[in-house]
């Protein structure tokens, strides 16, 4: 039902603190906790004594302690104590899964943990990077995460969802679609438009050019690259170089069950860095526009589950999207 | 699973406004709306596109735009506009639904449209005659239709759910029972009865004829009329016509799902029509009863749904109840 | 799915009053009331007729009336009264389930009513026996009520999940497991050990000897016998017989569905049973500890269910709990 060999946004870094965190990753129960170097660690969240959640246990030192009975288990999940017994039985253990703490995320791979390569896990320094600034958060969705997968790689729908906060009518400008390898890529160069509002406060002429670079990065994540060239204004001095803004959304959506998700979001800069009204423009903003899109999307969901089957049409602006499908599709074929 | 070839009474006129209005019927998510000239249109509330539902749109002129991408439908169903596309799709349409506004009621034909006649609709003028006065409401009850529909046939049960309202034992009269077509009708005939107290407060007699019509029009429709008939007093000069009052109970109940309904209800009479306090006492009184109805057919539900197949007995009271099971399974059976 | 040729605690006495209680045991639904001399009946609470519940209806002599139509039912399950009509019919009846009333609890028996013996009702006496103290309650439990069995019959869960409260640590001490019958029987034994502060205030020494026997009656019931006996102080007169305290928990887990349970408790003493400030002690202690059980068991019941099949590692620990599970299993294929 799921890419399992691909690295999924299991929390944000903040989220994982002195106590153990338990989630569904997949439909899996997983317990998150750092063990006694503060290293984070991903466990099953299901004691193999009596199935007891670890993630009502305590840590100790690198260990797990079940809250049941007190069994402990290591970083690899092996059962490495049990009060009261001499021997530890040999088949006591959890799985565990590989877990990698970067850019203020933890990525965990679902997988055989003889795939997992580290140097896999998506490119998003922006997300830590001192020149930039960020901000994000994470929102719970009763949805299918492809649904807003799709909704991401969608332009069209800004006008629409969104008329009330971010709105403008995108659906005129055409996007190149292109997909290989686990990768699909839209772009769409806009010549000559009015700067936006945040581009102009930072003394941006009043035209510009504007690249937007939609990525979805299989299984789950979904960024959107957006860079401002200024144009020279009518009294530019022909000597300087353009000057560019960069922005880029991370998105990541990590199935929790089929019909539910974690969206993981953050909005990155690298201008105005220091300036926390902008941060709070952006955050605000955001936490509006992706709540426009839950209820949209949650909606959805309800009347898809009421006939999973019933017929769909596609049109162009789909384009992201069904090729966005079709490569999860082929690597879950590919096991 | 049910009757489709049948008019069902969707919602009451005032329910939908400007706004669209999104409503299960049959277990089909429906969305209503009013085109530009006023008139009441059924779409499938499942955009062809992404299947949101198409009642978190807006209103477009006669159209419905949806509101996650603005695709258009007219109240054909049929795509008109498709933002940012040349040629709509030719596939790109949602079902209608026949449609009949008639008797503050909207009526949908969930069948085959083509059999769908609206003078087959059933004859509810006394919900806006004015010679009547009306009161009703609609009410959500957690429970198989035809439960309901069955306790509208039976009014054995007013001296036991209602003893502390309506209540009283209504068993000894004799009702006699006939099925013909589609509808099954009972009558009960009381001769020399007391006045109930709202026809004495209009200067009946102390003693009256009352005659009981209870008609089940399938799939969905109880109608109760009740007219009664002052008999001549001590002082009566033999000269007079006896004065007669008439009650027509208009209940409808549609299916939302096979374990829950939209009841719809109204109380219509054809004297002291402007006298609201009377108005008052039979809404009031209404609402207390059907809601001691509900009460017992929602535990009713969960009983049944706990043992399905468990055996039950009928007995002479459930005369009409049985008959109209007989028809809904002959109707449904017909396809 | 469970043992039916069993006495199950369906209610604590004084849960039933003048009202009629419905309840669901094993699944299927029960309704309880008094005769007019008091003596409990325990019926299927669905009325033959409509399928309506009967703990809705009213309590007439020795009957109970159905809310929705009246229909009457003496405690043999014999529908004896159909309002409006001469003759009820003779299929007309629901089940009766043998009750028997003692130790201040209804002991309902859902199986063969021929094979019912009230003398096989475990003794309860310390429940009502006026040389003993109790207090006791019913709590709702969301799991699969072997899960409560395992937990009563494990003491090593006790220095976890009741580490803030009543916790000790005990996995030290040896426990000898013997089942014979429909009884799984365990006793630790402990010498000279430190006196419990509830006996020290009832002027006991500071040593003592104790020995708690755990006790699993098929298929519903875990007694847990706690005797201290007194070991002689340095001051102690040869000649005096060593004082004995008793504590008696009495525990009582009845299914409600496969994944919720009634679970009914009572602590027991023949010590300072006047003294209500020991009794009050003893009910927010237990009342506190099976709380931190409730929390445990029903996050472990959701685990399970996230994945009933996951396979599971026993220890010394459990093997009360494995013979229960056996004996329960043995009695269910026994039918």
């Amino acid at each position: 039902m799921f890419v399992r060999n691909s690295w999924y946004v299991a929390a944000q870094s903040d989220e994982l603190g002195a106590a153990p965190l338990g989630r569904l990753i997949l439909g899996e129960p997983v317990v998150f906790y750092r063990a006694g170097d503060g290293r984070a660690v991903a466990l099953e969240d299901r004691c193999c004594h009596k199935r007891a959640p670890l993630h009502r246990g305590r840590v100790r030192g690198d260990c797990i302690a079940c809250g049941y009975h007190g069994f402990e288990f290591d970083p690899s999940g092996a059962c490495v104590r049990v009060p009261g017994l001499e021997q530890v039985p040999a088949n006591a253990r959890v799985r565990s899964y590989p877990l990698v703490e970067r850019h203020r995320y933890l990525w965990i791979w679902m997988g055989d943990p003889t795939a997992a390569r580290p140097e896999e896990i998506p490119d998003f320094h922006t997300n830590d990077d001192p020149r930039w600034a960020q901000t994000g958060t994470r929102l719970p969705v009763a949805a299918d995460y492809l649904l807003m997968v799709e909704n991401l790689l969608d332009l069209s729908h800004v006008g629409f969802i969104h008329a009330g906060t971010i709105g403008s009518d995108d659906t005129g400008a055409a996007i190149r679609w292109d997909s290989s390898g686990a990768q699909v890529v839209g772009v769409r160069s806009s010549i000559d438009i009015d700067t936006p509002p945040h581009n102009r406060k930072q003394g941006f002429a009043p035209r510009c050019d504007q690249t937007k670079v939609m990525t979805f990065l299989a299984a789950s994540h979904v960024t959107i690259d957006i860079t401002t060239v200024e144009r020279p204004g009518a009294a530019a001095d022909a000597g300087t170089q353009p000057r560019a803004m960069h922005i880029m959304l991370l998105n990541s959506i990590t199935p929790e069950t089929a019909t539910t998700c974690h969206y993981f979001w953050s909005s990155t800069r690298d201008f105005a860095i220091a300036d926390e009204s902008i941060t709070r423009f952006f955050h605000e903003m955001t936490v509006r526009a992706f709540d426009e899109d839950r209820v949209m999307i949650e909606a959805q969901q309800r009347i898809i589950d009421l006939d999973p089957v019933a017929p769909t049409v596609s049109v162009a602006g789909d384009l992201g999207g069904v090729q966005a499908r079709r490569l999860v599709n082929r690597l879950i074929a590919q096991g």
